[in-house]
C-alpha cells in the first residue's frame, strides 16, 4: 500500500473541497447570515491542510487498483467529516453524528435526513446540503481528474472505484477528456434545469437547490414537504430531469457525436424507460380513486417513480398512504435503480438485464447441458469475469444488507421501517415507508444504527468494493 | 421431449401415491370414519389410471436431464392433485383450491395451512396430511428408484431433479442402492422418534402424524396451537429431530461406514450448527424478560430456531410476539434454511457458505486483479460451473420472491404478510409472520395468490427450475 501517494491525493481532495465550501460563504454573505462564518472556517481549514500535503509531490508513483479503491473510500469518508463540521459550529444540527449522517448523506446522494424541521435551517446550510448532492452526483474524483493534469496510470483506477455501473465506459481513450466531457454535460443539463424552474416561477434560491438535488439524484428538499408545494408545471419539469439525470450519460455523448442513432439503441435505457412506464402506468391505475383523476393519479405516480429508480427521493405526495400494490411497486423499483454511468444508485438496470439474462442462460443449459451460450448487450458478447462481477456484486449487495437490516433491528422498529431504511440508504434514495416515509425522517435511530446506514450510504453510492475493502486487513499491508 | 416414457414414469407415481393412500384408509376403518371411504375411492382411482398406463413398458429409452426435470415436475403436480381429491369428496376441505393448496404444501413439506380449525377434521384427512409430508421430505423419487428395477440412465436425471441442493452426492456408486440407504437411514431416524414421543407421554397418533411433520420438515400439527400444549420434554424431542433431519443426509452416511471422523468435518455441517447456536443465543437473550427465565427462553428459541432453519414451521408459542431482533432473526433463518440433501428447504446451508466464500474472492480480486484464487469445499476446490449455477440460483430465486410479491400484493395486505407469506411458502416454511404467523392461516389469499404459493412452494421444494422448465415453450418441442 503506498500511503504517500495517497495521502498526497487526499489533499487535493480536500483542497477542491475548501473551494466548493467557499460558494455557501457567498450565500451566506447574501442573506447576511452570520451561520455562514463556520462554512468560512472551515474552508479555509481545509485549504490550509490541503495545501499543505500537495505542496510536495510525493515520489513513488506506484498506484494500483487496490489503491484506487482505498483512496476513494478514504476520500468520501474525510469528505463528509469535513462537511459535517460547519453544521455543527454553525449550530444548524448541533450533534456531529447527526451532521455527518446529513452530510454523507448529501455527497451520496442518498437525501435521507436525520432533521424533522429542514425549514429552520440558515440558506447557507441548506445550500451547502443541496450543493453535496451535485459535487457527489458526478463524483469528486471525476472532477478532480477533469482539471488536474494527473499523470501516471491511476487516473484509470481512481474513475473505475467511484463510477457506478459494472464496468466504466471511457468515451475517449484519454480519462481526462472523458472526465471533461462528463462534466461538461452534467454542467449544461443543470443550468437547463434551473432556467426553466425558474421560468415555471420557482424562485432562485429554490431553482438552485433543487436543481442540484435532481442532478446528484439526491432528493434532499429545502421544504419540509419537499415538493408538493410547488406548481404542477415546477413538479412536472422536475420529473423530467430527474429521469434525463437517470440516463447512462454514455446515450448524451452519443447524441454529441455522428452516430446519433446508436444512442436509441442502448439496451439498457431500453429497459430503464420501459421499467418507468409499466411502474407509472400501474401506479396510476392503482391510485386513481385517491386522486379522483387519471391525469393527477398519471402525474404523480410519474413524480414517485422517477424519483424513486433515479434514487433521488424527492416526493409531492405521501406514497406511504398509498395502497399496499402501488407501495410494492416502488419498493421493487428502489432496489432496481438508475442507469449505470448515471448519477443514479440502486443496482442498476444494466445488472438486472446481465442478471436476468443469466438465469435465462441457466435454464437453457438444463434443456441443453452441453451447449455454449454468451451472454451479450448491446450486441457485444460479456466476459465470464463481468458476469462473475455482478453475480459477486449482487451476493455482497444481499449480505450488507441482511447484516445492517439486523443490526438496525436493536433499535426495535417494525420491520417495514428497518427494511425500507436499509433499502433508502444502500440504494442512495432518501425516504423509505413507515416511519422513515416522506412525512418521517432518521432522526429516530439509535447512533449505532446511523452509523450502519452510513456505512450503507457509502457502500451504496461507491458500489460497495472500496468501503468493503477498507475493513480487509490484507489491503493494509505495506508493499 | 420423450412424452412416451414421461407418461410412463407417471403411471409409476400414481400406483405408488394409490399404496400410499390406503395407508389413511386403514386409520379410517380404526376410527371408523365415514370420511375414510374418500381415500378408499381415490386410491383406488389412482391405481387404476397407474396399472393402465405402466402395463406397456414404453419403447424408446431416450431420457436426457430435460425429461427428468419435466417428469419430476407433472409428477409433483399430479400427486398433488390426486392427493388433494380425497379432501374435496369428504368435505373436509370442500374447496378444491384450498385442498390443492393444502396438499401441495403436505408434499413440498411446506406446512402453510389454509385451515382456521385444524382439529376439526377427521382422523384419516389429519394422517394424510401430515403422511404427505413425510412423503415428500425424502422425495417420491428416491422412494421409487429404491424400490423399482429401473434400468437406463435416467435414475440419475431423476434423482437430481428432485435432491435438495447445488449437488447430488451419491453415496455409492449405483443411484439405487443410494435411494435404498437413504430411505433406510429415513425411515430408522423417524421410527425413533415416535418411540421417544410416546414414551415422553404423546398419543400415538399424535406422535405419528408429528413425526412425519419433523422428518419430512414438514410443520402440519393436528392441534390448533401446534405444538405448544405439548409437555416440554416432548417440545426438547422435536426440537433436536428437526435439527437432526436438517442435516445433511451424507453426513449419517459416513457415520455408518468406514470413515466415521468424516462425518464431523463436514463444513456445511459446522456451519449449520454454528447458525443454529448464534440464533438461538440471541433470541435466548433478547426473549428472556418475556419468558421471565433464561432456560424457558432458551427452550423456546431452540424450538423455533430449529423450526425454522429446518423450515418445519412448528411453533411452541407466538414467535410473532416476540421482540423485532427476535423475529429479524427467525425472518433471516428462514432463507437460509437445512443442509443440502437434507429434507429441509430453504437457499441451504452450503449455497450461502458458497456465495460467501464468492464474496471473498471477488473481494480478492480487488486487491490482487490477476491472482487465481479457486473456491474449496470440505477441501475440495469446486468447479467454475458449479458456482456458476448457485448464483444463478440466487439470483432466480430473487426473481421469484419479487414476482411473487408483486402478484400477490394485489390482495392489499400489509407488506409485513406478503414478504413472510412469500417467504414462508417459497423457502418450505409454513408460518410467517402477522396475518400469516402462527396464529393466523393462509385463507385470507385470494385464489390467484393462492396457486402463485402453490407454484412458490412447489419451485421451492423442486429447487427452481424443474418447474420453470415447464414454462420454457422450447421444452416441449418433440426431439
Amino acid at each position: 500500500m503506498n500511503y504517500s501517494i495517497i495521502s498526497y491525493i487526499l489533499g487535493w481532495v480536500l483542497t477542491i473541497e475548501s473551494i466548493f465550501m467557499f460558494i455557501p460563504c457567498i450565500v451566506a454573505a447574501i442573506y447576511r447570515e452570520k451561520e455562514g462564518f463556520a462554512f468560512l472556517i472551515v474552508a479555509l481549514l481545509c485549504l490550509a491542510i490541503g495545501l499543505l500535503r500537495i505542496r510536495k509531490k510525493t515520489k513513488s508513483q506506484v498506484f494500483y487498483a487496490k489503491e484506487g479503491f482505498v483512496t476513494v473510500a478514504l476520500s468520501w469518508i474525510i469528505m463528509s467529516i469535513f462537511g459535517a463540521l460547519p453544521f455543527v459550529i454553525n449550530r444548524d444540527i448541533p450533534s456531529f453524528t447527526d451532521a455527518l449522517f446529513e452530510t454523507i448523506s448529501g455527497f451520496t446522494t442518498t437525501g435521507a435526513s436525520i432533521l424533522s424541521d429542514v425549514e429552520a435551517l440558515s440558506h447557507c446550510s441548506l445550500f451547502w446540503r443541496s450543493f453535496t448532492h451535485w459535487i457527489g452526483g458526478m463524483g469528486v474524483f471525476v472532477f478532480l481528474l477533469a482539471i488536474l493534469p494527473l499523470t501516471g496510470g491511476y487516473n484509470m483506477h481512481l474513475m473505475r472505484a467511484e463510477s457506478p455501473g459494472p464496468s466504466v465506459g471511457k468515451f475517449v481513450p484519454k480519462v481526462r477528456e472523458t472526465a471533461k466531457i462528463l462534466y461538461a454535460i452534467y454542467i449544461v443539463m443543470t443550468l437547463v434545469e434551473i432556467i426553466l424552474l425558474l421560468f415555471a416561477g420557482m424562485p432562485l434560491f429554490d431553482s438552485l437547490t433543487v436543481s442540484f438535488g435532481t442532478a446528484g439524484t439526491g432528493g434532499f428538499g429545502i421544504k419540509n414537504t419537499s415538493i408538493a408545494d410547488y406548481n404542477m408545471v415546477i413538479q412536472a419539469i422536475i420529473s423530467i430531469f430527474m429521469i434525463l439525470f437517470g440516463v447512462n450519460f454514455g446515450a448524451y455523448f452519443l447524441l454529441l457525436g455522428n452516430n446519433k442513432k446508436d444512442a436509441f439503441k442502448l439496451e439498457e435505457v431500453h429497459w430503464y424507460l420501459i421499467i418507468i412506464a409499466s411502474a407509472v402506468a400501474i401506479i396510476t391505475i392503482n391510485t386513481k380513486d385517491i386522486f379522483h383523476n387519471l391525469f393527477t393519479a398519471f402525474h404523480h405516480a410519474l413524480f414517485q417513480v422517477a424519483s424513486v429508480i433515479t434514487t433521488t427521493g424527492y416526493s409531492t405526495t405521501d406514497f406511504d398512504l398509498w395502497p399496499q400494490l402501488s407501495r410494492a411497486v416502488l419498493v421493487i423499483v428502489m432496489f432496481i435503480g438508475a442507469c449505470a454511468g448515471s448519477t443514479g444508485g440502486g443496482i442498476k438496470v444494466s445488472r438486472i438485464i446481465i442478471l436476468v439474462k443469466s438465469v435465462k442462460q441457466e435454464l437453457g443449459y438444463f434443456i441443453h447441458p452441453r451447449s455454449v451460450k454468451v451472454i451479450k448487450m448491446d450486441n457485444k458478447p460479456l466476459s465470464a469475469k463481468s458476469i462473475r462481477g455482478v453475480n459477486a456484486f449482487f451476493v455482497t449487495y444481499t449480505l450488507i444488507f441482511v447484516v445492517s437490516l439486523l443490526i438496525i433491528t436493536f433499535d426495535n422498529f417494525d420491520l417495514v421501517t428497518n427494511f425500507t431504511a436499509v433499502t433508502a440508504t444502500l440504494n442512495n434514495i432518501g425516504p423509505g415507508l413507515k416511519l422513515v416515509g416522506p412525512t418521517g425522517n432518521f432522526g429516530i435511530f439509535s447512533p449505532v444504527a446511523k452509523y450502519i446506514l452510513m456505512f450503507d450510504m457509502l457502500a451504496g453510492r461507491l458500489e460497495l468494493y472500496p468501503i468493503l475493502l477498507l475493513f480487509t486487513p490484507s489491503v493494509w499491508k505495506k508493499h
